[in-house]
């Protein structure tokens, strides 16, 4: 799945495995967990690959979590079953908001894989999905507060504010920073309801694109069965 | 400096060097950064240690990610000079709010090293902090707002957000989080009041405790020397 | 530059540095390497990625090697001067034949970086390019030789061969392995017959492609001046 | 518990978990284990963390074994039973002696570990300690023999030795150490006295520190239950 | 095992465990591999210790893998039975050639280690070897096909190949590589009849070695019983 | 050089390197230092690769550390101008006693290496070495003090000691550890007894081994020109 905002493309990737982590092993629960990365050549100066430094940096760290946790929000783990679930989310090119591309394009991966699992019969109740989840960046530029800011504008914006929220409007996540400075509340308010209109103009679009066929191939129903990934 | 917000405690101390990293060596601009640990035994659990596994995980950085960049908000790097401040925050005991009371606690060591510095004269104005900075924690338990949660009260939290801000009341970052969960704006509003009446009381706290003497011997001023470490 | 083969989906990208690593520096000849790698979605059981493992795998090691030797097998590099230039060849998705598919697409985006040098007036000699690079996998399955394998069948060849080629019918590298059996000196000529007749199709289809415009802007020839990476 | 000696300050804490590593489940043992890390602030001159290095002094690797060994020395591992004992000695602030003074104030930790097993009614026998540890430095500077030297006199010892006692005057460990020099046996003689007299000493000082009631509160005993680290 | 190829010499030994990798138990069939390794003494600059840098090298996992390909190409691993072989082949003085030589020494250990099963009586079939192997490198030296080069002239080689075959004369791998340069066809044809020529006559010698008395005691036949490593 | 104390066989090696550590650079003095490692076959069991773990373990950092302190307590490191000079010692076989082979073998590897310079004219003195450097092990085993454990032995002792001294019986090193026992003072002066006497044959075999002629070729005397390693 390609999710596309402006230049920044981000390839999102469901894989389903039956069983769950040891911590959680036993306790009737699924889980849903997600990796962030950016390859080498997505940014305009070529990054070193992590895997070559032997570590993961903080950034992406960070942001590997908030995928997980917002996308964890809007789902019935008892649903999932002892599922796992992992989204990968692969930033191809760079320009601005790539976390939030990633969440967006996130839950439609994420959708894909329980519409299979649904196939599968390997649900323990087939609507787990309780709201869509949609994100986006809004930032202050010059003073005056925009939606979904290009690398450009991003890297000199004083305010930078990542909302996660659910097709109901309610929040799942709020991050706003001052970049070297610090805001008013009144920004804080403004931001918001920038953030959310533009939450509701992608959960149309998520929408749209959920109508669309499944595209892949849906498994046979196998109850009791063992299972390799999707 | 030994913090304590209820049963936590964070030890905090900052370290003056001479120079900045090579990423903005000459820029005439000073640096400051953050460094957030855990003791084993400050848990109720003992915890692995970092260095043991041979890797620092994703919430050991996003907490000193965020000490650092909040710190770096009411400073001005270019009154700092080419000198860089690292704050380490190690947190002896833990009982909730540990990252909150490291940013509070953070601001007092950062402070105490802009004095040694201004006594060494090695500032390049005399006053490179614009404001000062407090942190807490407020969470939602049982439907209703509740500021500084301890651990237990923590851990069944619906919602739970972290607010950093000025003394001005300025916001410096806002990073709230639903559990499992989502929440109503008209939340995220009554988690905002209750957040910055809590930093108006630790910024008269910290008041208080900037005007004892400063614990330790200051400097000689020593115009255009070398000096190790504070 | 997205190559395919069959199934398998190569992204090969190249950044151009000024320099050289400092082994060679001053030496006045440029540098080309490669970093091969697989998205965790690339394969149709999950892969752990290596910068979460912590550590990159023989595999990827060995196959990085193997790219940056084929790509350096055709290039003067003291017509490139002190630039370097990293190949990414990060695969999408994999059904086989991912090594050969990085070098043939490899050498299309070295071949575009060369163009991109040119234009901005950087190379000591306006051709440094002496041949082009293809490469195909060979396999013997069931007995029979066949050209580029399927991840299917691939998995149970009983001979495995990776030939590096040049348009001018010379081999700049020829892996043969037995896959838990040995194979008579009649069947390697004939793997190799097979696989020359690969690359020469390839090397068609590469001049096809480098026949169409730069697929990019053209920088302004510099003489003499810093540039970032391309 | 905190443990200073002249400026040096160790927090010493013991962690007992059920069960034992697996290379030693089933033998009926218990085992005693410690690990010792410099905070980066302890030193004058900040010290990177090992954490943020990613790997493990030898230096820090030497003295965290030395601190088990020395406990292992005074236990009955089968009266223990299968437990596991983690003794964390984390410097705060150091000057000289820090291994020494964590050997000390970890065999106090130690003893508190087992008064909380007992009141748990978890050994196999009431009274595994078989003699109490302490320690000492002894170094020779300007050709005169010393206990204890801080760091400014211990950086210029000729010979440095670690001596490691119980309570009966025997011995547990010996390490002495010509520092670019060497020394003769009537020196090594002479260390010995001082440095038994010194641990002598400690002993009596431990005496009244275990003397004191419990700092905590005893568990309910719980005969066959399972239980989370203390 | 020490063998000698003029003046590399690279020390081979084989250690046999009960057991296989957890990915291949159950499977009725055993496993061989390989681990290679420089003393950083081996070469005439001292090359820095893979185990101090934390991470090894492409070119020893290549060697590895290598190795352990060869190896296994050579034994059935069903009568090997579910034990597991490790081939170390550590080089004390490096003069090229110096994974071929590792091939053929390591398929003497091989030899040994199913001798010393054979007599524990711990195969599943008495003959698990189907062949022998042996090892050469060829290269391309001013123009001149040359056997097993010593490092000065392996390093001026124009075209380096490895070649490892069997006793009935049949390929296992064939890995060719023009080093900076291309190579006709018909220079392929030529390095493989010099390197059969020289697998041939290595085959001659570990037949010789082979046929001495088994260096080592042999251990008494245990049906059923667990064995530590050989 | 190889080593034999029974059935432990260490290999050592000395390389010299002009120049020194950065930390020490300007400063006019030499640097010696030290690399223990064992090969996965030197044990009875075979041990994994450090390397291949990727990080060196506490014992093997320990040993590194005595083996460097006690060549570094004989040579006048003015004497020696700024070269390095790392000697390796790499257990080929081990049966008790490496660390203690490895210091009296890595005498013998230094003094070679001082000849080397001195005879390539590169020492600012020509005698740097003060002292000969031999070590031994001592145990008790069921109760009496025993010279040089071999393995089966050393793993039962009671107590273990390992003893650095000088030709001119003075010392170097102590390191006395009561083995989960504990040990009186004049068990300590009879394990010293006896260690010294063993250092004296130590070393008259040194005094043997070093009057043989140099084992290799001597440089050509060229004062003020730069050289690779030894």
């Amino acid at each position: 799945m390609l999710i596309e905002f402006g230049n920044t493309r981000v390839l999102c990737a469901a894989s389903v495995n039956e069983g769950v982590p040891r911590w959680r092993s036993g306790s009737g629960l699924g889980w849903v967990t997600a990796e962030y990365a950016m390859l080498p050549s997505a940014t305009n100066t070529r990054s070193d690959r992590e895997s070559v430094k032997g570590r993961i940096g903080g950034r992406t760290h960070e942001i590997s979590r908030l995928i997980g946790r917002s996308l964890r929000a809007c789902i019935d783990l008892a649903a999932l079953g002892e599922n796992t679930i992992v989204i990968d989310c692969d930033v191809i090119q760079a320009d601005g908001g790539t976390r939030t591309a990633a969440v967006t394009g996130g839950y439609l991966a994420l959708a894909d894989a329980i519409t299979w699992l649904g196939a599968a019969n390997r649900l323990n109740d087939p609507k787990p999905l309780s709201s869509s989840v949609a994100a986006v960046s809004v930032g202050v530029v010059d003073g005056r507060v925009r939606l979904d800011l290009p690398y450009e504008e991003d890297s000199r914006a004083e305010v930078d504010m990542n909302v996660v929220a659910t097709d109901a409007g309610t929040l799942i996540e709020v991050q706003g920073t001052g970049e070297g400075a610090t805001f008013a509340r009144s920004t804080l308010d403004t931001m918001l309801d920038v953030a959310l209109a533009g939450c509701a103009e992608l959960t149309a679009k998520q929408n749209e694109a959920l109508a669309l066929p499944y595209p892949g191939e849906l498994p046979e129903p196998r109850p009791g069965k063992k299972k390799g990934s999707k």
